[in-house]
């Protein structure tokens, strides 16, 4: 189980806002079944690494069927090995430690 | 104002876990006043790029302090300047896209 | 085709050196056939966009196969989809303008 | 000394290129007296941590003063104290490893 962090950013769009490509892009994570989890500067998800390689992918492709010509994805993937770790528990393993 | 994330990953510390490090990064940020969210995959900063940018240069030194002897930081800048954005403000601007 | 820099850390090693690790990922590299070059940060590649992630998953296996428990990969695509770039041309645009 | 990679993109400019910003991103390092190498994904900097960051920050504000109104700033710092590292002597060290 990976914990991912990615973000889909188009370019050359005309236009400052990104929320309309975002949104599509989070259509197409609520029909993927996989979990997500939407931040201020991208979209985390958790789940075996090359399911969800697959369907960022799928995810990379929405801006281009929106008109984009060009389109930059940031992925930064998180993959522990000697223990079971979710996107909450690495917060909560944070606060712990602060409380 | 700037939304950014970052994150502070101390390198061959002979350990996987990072939770140590990132709650002392943590204690900077309380003490710096600046506005701050942990996220599963980063720390996401709000205000004047200057002051920001300037907090990460002290977060950044934490882990050193703690040891490290190598430090990866990773920062994402969004930078608008035709209107206010905020990090809970392109959330909703997704969330009501979606709705 | 796409363009693509990507970045294997592992964490928690107990050394700092990086480059045995690198070394490995640049070994499964030359025998993918995919275009890579070395640069101080990262790696790029070139190629369709599918073939460059499957390649990318099989990099990001080379740290646990050498002992590590937790490994961060770091990647940035860049998809252009209305002419043919490449990683030289990039660069080349770039000191064209600047000569 | 640190080594970074950043790279200054600006969003919704209209066009898909963005040569021409990286290029008035390069005069800024030109005259900023800072090591500097063009890379196809990003620009390798080299120097005291101090120094890059405001460098990068006037790098930053390069597509603002040619009409971007949102611009996203990418940078990977890679701090190293346990020995004098350099972007030359990385790859250097990876290149050894596979000869």
């Amino acid at each position: 189980m990976a914990i991912i962090q990615f973000s889909v950013v188009p370019l050359g769009t005309g236009g400052t806002s990104i929320s309309p490509y975002v949104a599509e892009v989070h259509k197409v994570l609520q029909n993927s079944g996989v979990t997500h989890r939407l931040t201020p500067m991208g979209t985390v998800l958790e789940g075996p690494l090359p399911q969800l390689m697959e369907v960022i992918q799928k995810c990379h492709e929405v801006p281009f069927e929106q008109g984009a010509q060009r389109v930059m994805t940031l992925i930064n993937i998180d993959d522990r090995r000697d223990k079971d770790a979710t996107a909450a528990g690495k917060m909560k393993s944070v606060e712990d430690k602060l409380a």
